[in-house]
C-alpha cells in the first residue's frame, strides 16, 4: 500500500541567498517525481526563488501558499510562504540584505514547526561570516535552534549533530574546536550526555529498537591500554560503563581506524567521534553527495544538507540537489517515525 | 611482453611466532599463480613454517635455499632460509623464545637486502609487547629499520610511514603518539622534511614524474583562517610554501573531511596527515584487507601488511594473506621501479 500523502510538509528555509541553497530548493521541486522528493514549502523571498528560476532556465511555477495547502500544491507547483526582506544579492555576492533574508526565513520556517503547521525544519546553508557579521551570536543553525527551544527554566538543550547516510551515520562529541582543545573538552559527562541524546533519538525518530552505539578513543588504538594517551581509560571507558548500566548498547574506547570498513560497520548503528574530523572524515569520504546533517536533542526536526553555500557555484546549475533531496528525505521520514511511536504511546 | 623473471627474490621476515605471520606466508605461497605473488625467501625458523603447515592441512614443500637460488625454486617450493632459534610458541601464545625468533630473522632478511642478495625487505608483524619485553628499544620495524641506516655521521635517517592501496596513499606527519601532544609535535620543519621524503620516493620508487602532495589541515576546516586554531596557517601553510619553493608540488592546508571522497583523491597522489587516525581512517575505510605499509626515507624498500599478530586466529586458517600480497607485489614493484631509474641515471 502506498502511503498517503502527509498533510503537513516540510517547511524549508532558502538560506544564504547568495549560495546555492535557491538553486537546490528549485532542484529538488524538479526532482519530485524522479526522486520521490516529499512535499516542502519554501520559505524566504519569493522573488528570489523566481529570478533564480529564470536565471537556470527552470519553468517552476511558484505558488503562495499557507502551509495547510502546501501538500496537495506540490505535484503542480512549488508552493512558497513569503517571509523576510527581498533578497538583493546576486549568485556569489552576499550583501548587506543577505543576513535579514536568512534569519528571518529561519525563524519563520521554524515557526511552522514548533506551531504544528509543518512536520519539520529543513534548511539551506547560511555563510557564517554574513550572519555573524549583522550580529548573529551563534555559530551556526544548530546553537541557533537549540537556543530556540530553550526550556521554561531557562535552560538549553544540548544539541548533538548527527551526519547520516545509509552507510554510515555518525556524531562527533566536539565539534568546531581546534584540535589542541579537544582532549581537555572531552569528560565523561559529556559524553554521557551525548550518547543519551543519540540513543534517545535514534530510537524515537529513526525507530531502532535498540540503538547501538560505538565510542572511537581519541588516541590512535584507542590509546593502546594506556601507551598512547591516558584518556580512553580515563574518559571514554567510564562514559561508555555508564550508558550501559543505563541500559544503553555502548561499546568503547574502540580503535577509530579500523571502526569504518563495512564489517566494521554492521557491529553498530552510531559512531560517535571524539572530534570533527575523526567521524566527518569517514563520512564524507563514504558519501560524498548525499551525507545529511540531522540535528538530534532538540524537541523538533530539522536536517540540513551536508554542505556550505558555494558560493563559487551559485546560480551556474552546477549545484548537486543530492544532499538537500537526501535532508528533505530524512525529515519524512523521522517526522513519521516519530508520529507512528507517539500514536503507540 | 611479459617481464622476466627477476635475479633476486624479496625477503620475508616471518615476524611473530604465535601470531598469522607464518599462515599468510604459506598462504601467499600458495597463491603464487592465481595472485602472480612475486618471488620471495621466507627468512626465519624452517620447523615454525613446517608445522603450521601441517596444523593448516596445507601441502607446502619447504626448500632451504641460498637467496641466489630462491626465484629458480619458487614455483615449485616454498624457499626457506634458517635464522634465528627454533620457535616454540604456540599459534596465539608468545613465549619465552618468541622475541630472539621474531629480531634474528628480522636482522637476517634485513643482511640479504642491504648485501644486495634480495630486492627488498617485507615483514610480517610482530608483537610490540613481546619485543620490548625482550629489550628492544624501538616502537615497532620502522624505528629500527632506521636505526639500522644509520649514516657514517652516526645520523640516524627519518623514516616516513605509507599506507598504500590502489585507491589511496597517505603518510602521518605523526604517528604513535597521544593526540594532546599532535599540536606540540607539529613544526615546519617536520613538515618540509617529511614533504621531501615523500616527494623523493615517489618519484624515485613510484614511478612518479612530479609527485603531488596533499597537507591536510589540523583542526576542521583547515582552521577556516584562524577561526578554529592557528597552527594551519603558523605551521603548514608555511611548509607548503618552503616546498613549493623546491619545486615540490604540495598543496595545503586541506579541509580533511573532504579530502578522500573520489573526486578528491583525483587531485593529488599522497595525502599527509598530522596525526595518525586522520589519514588511517580514510585509508583503512577505503581499503581495509589491502592496504600496505611502506617505510619512506630509508636507503632500502621495504614493505608489510597493514594489519597486527591477529593471535586470536593465528593457526585458524582464518587468516587473510590479501595485504600481505599487496606488499610482496609493491615491495617488487618498488624495487623494479628503482632499478628502471638508476639505468637510466
Amino acid at each position: 500500500m502506498a502511503p498517503s500523502a502527509p498533510a503537513r510538509p516540510l517547511a524549508l528555509a532558502l538560506g544564504e541567498p547568495a549560495g546555492i541553497g535557491p538553486d537546490i530548493a528549485l532542484m529538488a521541486w524538479r526532482a519530485r517525481r524522479a526522486r520521490e522528493v516529499p512535499p516542502f514549502i519554501a520559505v524566504g523571498d519569493p522573488g528570489l526563488l523566481g529570478n533564480r528560476a529564470r536565471r537556470l532556465g527552470f519553468e517552476v511555477p511558484l505558488v503562495r501558499a499557507a502551509p495547510e495547502e502546501a501538500a496537495a500544491l506540490f505535484a503542480e507547483a512549488l508552493p512558497v510562504l513569503a517571509a523576510g526582506p527581498s533578497a538583493t544579492a546576486a549568485p556569489g555576492r552576499p550583501d548587506a540584505g543577505s543576513a535579514a533574508c536568512v534569519l528571518e526565513a529561519l525563524a519563520a520556517a521554524l515557526d511552522l514547526v514548533t506551531s504544528g503547521r509543518a512536520d519539520a525544519l529543513v534548511t539551506c546553508p547560511l555563510a557564517k561570516s554574513v550572519v555573524q557579521a549583522a550580529g548573529f551570536p551563534f555559530p551556526g543553525h544548530t546553537e541557533y535552534l537549540a537556543d530556540r527551544a530553550r526550556r521554561p527554566d531557562g535552560t538549553v538543550p544540548r544539541p548533538a549533530m548527527l551526519i547520516w547516510s545509509p552507510l554510515l551515520a555518525v556524531v562527533p562529541a566536539t565539534i568546531h574546536v581546534p584540535l589542541k582543545d579537544v582532549p581537555g573538552l572531552l569528560t565523561t559527562s559529556l559524553l554521557v550526555e551525548t550518547g543519551r541524546i543519540v540513543a534517545r533519538d535514534m530510537a524515537r525518530r529513526f525507530g531502532l529498537a535498540r540503538p547501538r552505539l560505538a565510542f572511537c578513543g581519541l588516541n590512535p588504538h584507542a590509546g593502546e591500554g594506556g601507551l598512547m594517551g591516558l584518556e580512553d581509560e580515563a574518559v571514554v571507558r567510564p562514559a561508555v560503563a555508564a550508558l550501559l548500566a543505563e541500559g544503553i548498547a555502548a561499546a568503547g574506547p574502540l580503535p577509530a581506524d579500523t571502526l569504518f570498513h563495512p564489517q566494521a560497520r554492521a557491529h553498530y548503528d552510531v559512531a560517535i567521534g571524539m572530534y570533527h574530523d575523526q567521524v566527518l572524515i569517514p563520512a564524507k569520504t563514504l558519501a560524498f553527495h548525499d551525507g545529511v546533517n540531522a540535528t538530534l536533542g532538540l524537541p523538533f526536526i530539522r536536517t540540513s544538507p551536508d554542505h556550505g553555500t558555494a558560493f563559487d557555484i551559485a546560480g551556474t546549475g552546477r549545484a548537486d540537489p543530492s544532499s538537500l533531496i537526501a535532508a528533505l528525505k530524512l525529515a519524512r521520514r523521522l517526522a513519521d517515525t516519530e508520529a507512528v511511536g507517539e500514536k503507540a504511546a
